[in-house]
């Protein structure tokens, strides 16, 4: 008896995330993976993308967490479609847990789907939902050494944007070195330097965003 | 036939774990997982342990790190026996990784070996090296809701050390939360708040070391 062997568990994800995919491009919605450490920023720049957003577009949002909904119950509180999914230790979310999701969604009725990552640069990178594009955020508390250490993040990302800008007085930051080590692992890299908090930024966000929205929904009419 | 099932993959990790303990016992080495976030501070904080104890005990460093070898090159200024393990995609460093690099340190010359884990919240804390004791960092920009999140970690650790207290001005942290939340998970969880950048509180962090430290060699005479 031939006894097959499973060696590649990524496999199975793949094949669910472009189960996901090809319902998101028939329904017509625009899906960013959204992922950074913990406490760079991820709910809070979904909120402001929100608030740039919604008058144009209908958005929904996954929460990612090992446990806890308070980020959940951030984003309900703008009145969005929004479900939490804990991970119950698995430390990023997967094509499944976000296919497990969807019928929670009325997809005809959402144009742009956030999926919010659990906080970890390093495996949610490894792990497609079936997202149009990946995003990352980078914090600059967390360093300027972080391309170099964490690649495969900044490889996958269509986008880096850079948080908490006003606080780069404050650590030792070097965003030309940043930008130039992350430039080097991913040239395609659009880097967009934000402050969730003051605000400064958001407006060169909302409007890459609404560019690949816009190059999305154009193939689609 | 009897086809046995290997189901946890932990089982391998902790075997080894438990030979690195028992050769750390016999040596009188005393071991820290050091764990954090990425850009917490787990580097500043072992260049500042190692200032702090260099004059009263031999201390090695392992430095874990998905590729690039700059944290052991910081290491390596202060003339501290170091080695670095590059995961190689791997989101944490395990038992036999650490085994691996046991053959570089001479451990009768060793009183202390900090294991500075690759940045990550989550998986770190699933893996024992065979350390005494798991120490984590929590930086204030990172936010006060981390523990709540991230439990595990929180949970397996005999220390918390709060880091960058010089930037909770800046940041929206509120300690009297994370410090309730963080023992609610862990009543027995030591914390101690400084700033690696100002230096504040870190005579209580190599004091409290220290005892760890001596408990260890009382009971190995």
């Amino acid at each position: 008896m031939l006894i097959k062997t499973v060696t590649n568990i990524l496999d199975a994800n793949n094949r669910i995330a472009q189960d996901n995919r090809a319902l998101f491009d028939e329904k017509k919605v625009f899906v960013i993976n959204l992922m950074s450490s913990p406490g760079a920023g991820k709910t809070s720049l979904v909120e402001r993308t929100i608030e740039g957003l919604r008058d144009q577009y209908r958005i929904a949002v996954i929460e990612g967490d090992i446990q806890d909904n308070a980020d959940a119950e951030r984003i309900a509180k703008l009145e969005i479609p929004v479900t939490q999914i804990n991970t119950g230790g698995a430390c990023h979310i997967d094509g499944n847990m976000v296919r497990e999701t969807l019928p929670d969604f009325d997809l005809d009725a959402i144009d742009l789907l956030i999926t919010e990552n659990v906080g970890n640069l390093v495996c949610p990178a490894e792990f497609s939902v079936g997202e149009n594009i990946k995003v990352m955020i980078l914090s600059t508390p967390e360093g300027d050494d972080k391309p170099r250490k964490y690649p495969l993040m900044f490889q996958e990302s269509a986008a880096l944007i850079i948080n908490k800008m006003d606080l780069m007085e404050y650590v030792s930051f070097n965003l030309d070195k940043a930008v130039k080590d992350a430039l080097i692992i991913n040239p395609h890299l659009s880097i967009l330097k934000v402050s969730c908090k003051t605000q400064a930024g958001l407006e060169q966000w909302i409007q890459w965003l609404r560019d690949q929205m816009n190059d999305f929904f154009a193939q689609r009419p």
